[in-house]
């Protein structure tokens, strides 16, 4: 079974198109001959050439948008990392499936689908709009061994990927990463610090709001998760690192970027859980970082490093750190205005300017 | 006339409101409620929060907006530090009333109105939908004598003041400023340097896109604009700086955030030359601070020290450095954003969500 989900995982890797160099050098040429300094867009002329590369258009159509969220829960969470109960993990995710958390409202107000997935939560949720692929019942204890088996982890990752492409079926060509699992950003914080080697001590930040004693325990424990799975040596594999120290959402959102990436559309990465899920994919193949799109810079101390480790840059500063994919969604504005100038700007010619 | 129009400005000043600490703190008292771990929205709670203290309100209804341009040219191009002719500020005034410019495709997507001022074009713009309010035709070269007259710099503020009213008038309820204006970035580095004290090798930067030699002439430039007219003294009246070594757009702007303050009405602050005017409006009243909202950081130099002078915190990290209002105009997606969450998220209680 293993086998074959990886196989499968392996195959979908192959299916990945490498960036189209040529269409994005058309934008940027596009983009010259409109009506401002070149480059002055900043960003928004670089996504546009992003999107370029990405889809082989000049502008592609990415009117229909949706934020996939996973859900999962942390083992760890017996160990007292977090300010929030477990519970409330299954509690959001109602809450997202009637429309009330922060996520439905900027997803609302951007255009874009919410599409909320049990992955791993522990209890059972019953709800119309719940997407149910339910792998683990919650993770174990990281801290005292693995959080997940490797074929779970493979399992979860597929789950990604076949959610993804039932949202391309449905017409969506633009997604966002959302996730929720109270724990999931000292999971975070163990995959970052195993897969870049960033100190707990940085990578390690408040999540939904402990205080300086609970960040202590949460460092301890990220150390402890580490040493417990035997995650010390460098190069090692990433979906036995994800397995061990990640999460079912986390394994999840892996999918979904390499399966938008194998049908080459846009991801736009949320906050540290997912650049976490980000890191992890681009780990596991280089291929999917053209595909990825970095939205905010969140306030959970530790993304900053873990953006550049991944080697994005992020478009928002609004010192959010809630998840959910609320940063990725804000950022659906700007890569809707990216591909708006593109279209309707005047040119030099058109608009006779003179240039500089 | 000169008094009489000092007078006018006075008792619009007059008129600013002081800030709503009590509806600022019912908001965040709100925001509280809400399910998400208390400011995990970061900087949009803080808007939220501004925006309760300006209009009284829990939420007020900003639906209806507009970005205000004033456009004027430039005596100190002559000294050549532009990378682009002083031809292009007309010809991007028809563009902005045309349509095609990087500001309209954002205001359309954030559905905002463009309103164009000619304030201080050195030509005549003949267009049906500009609005023609010109004070001078184009400044005085500010490295040999002063830009304008005072009562010239006060006659442009006053044009904002009525600017803004007009469109409070027809229902606008926020406003971004924009600007057009070959030269503008030299003159807001003078303004920079004498109202804050930094340094001109800190306070220009490359504007539209000169290259190192043209740098280091704009940064002796400004140094020489600055000699000529006397401005070392600390402590300088800010209206006498805004009409030596500013520009009519400038002022013009400083208008519309006085005007904007005064009716009640939040104001989004553009990039470097939008700053330079906030700075000025700063410095002019302190009651207009509370009503300003930053948007976005430029790539221009010295536009991050200048918002720090302030007290701005922008919202926005997209390297951009064009100007028009584009980057406030991305704000307004943000600010909706903000007043949304406010009014749509679901409560703790409501939802049935654990608090923390």
């Amino acid at each position: 079974m293993e086998t074959q989900a990886y196989n499968h995982l392996l195959d979908v890797i192959q299916a990945i198109h490498p960036f189209d160099d040529e269409a994005a050098k058309l934008a940027l040429k596009h983009s010259d001959s409109l009506t401002k300094p070149p480059g002055s867009l900043g960003k928004l002329e670089a996504v546009a050439a992003q999107l370029a590369g990405i889809s082989g258009k000049l502008w592609p159509d990415l009117s229909r948008k949706a934020v996939i969220i996973m859900a999962g829960d942390h083992g760890v969470c017996e160990e007292g990392i977090s300010a929030f109960p477990q519970a409330v993990t299954p509690q959001m995710v109602v809450n997202f499936l009637n429309g009330g958390a922060a996520v439905n409202v900027l997803a609302r107000q951007a255009g874009a689908e919410v599409v909320c997935v049990d992955i791993g939560v522990i209890g059972h949720i019953e709800h119309e709009r719940l997407v149910s692929r339910k792998i683990v019942r919650g993770t174990a204890n990281m801290a005292k061994q693995a959080a997940m088996s490797r074929g779970d982890a493979l399992d979860a990752i597929l789950v990604g990927i076949e959610i993804v492409n039932e949202q391309i079926n449905r017409g969506s060509r633009l997604f966002a990463t959302g996730e929720m699992g109270i724990g999931n950003t000292t999971a975070s914080a163990a995959l970052t610090t195993v897969l870049t080697g960033l100190p707990p001590e940085e990578s390690v930040g408040r999540g939904t709001g402990i205080n300086e004693a609970g960040w202590m325990k949460k460092v301890e424990v990220v150390k402890r998760a580490i040493e417990v799975n035997g995650l010390h040596a460098a190069g090692a594999d990433p979906i036995d690192v994800l397995a061990k120290v990640g999460g079912a959402e986390i394994a999840g959102l892996v999918g979904v970027i390499i399966g938008a990436a194998a049908s080459g559309c846009p991801v736009v990465i949320d906050g540290y859980i997912s650049s976490a899920a980000a890191l992890v994919a681009s780990r596991i193949t280089e291929k999917t970082l053209p595909y990825m799109i970095a939205s905010h810079q969140s306030q959970e101390q530790g993304h900053a490093k873990l953006l550049d480790a991944i080697g994005l840059t992020p478009m928002i500063q609004l010192d959010m750190r809630l998840g959910e994919g609320t940063g990725a969604v804000l950022a659906f504005h700007f890569i809707d205005a990216a591909l708006l100038l593109m279209q309707e700007m005047a040119t030099f010619e058109s608009a006779g300017v003179t240039k500089g």
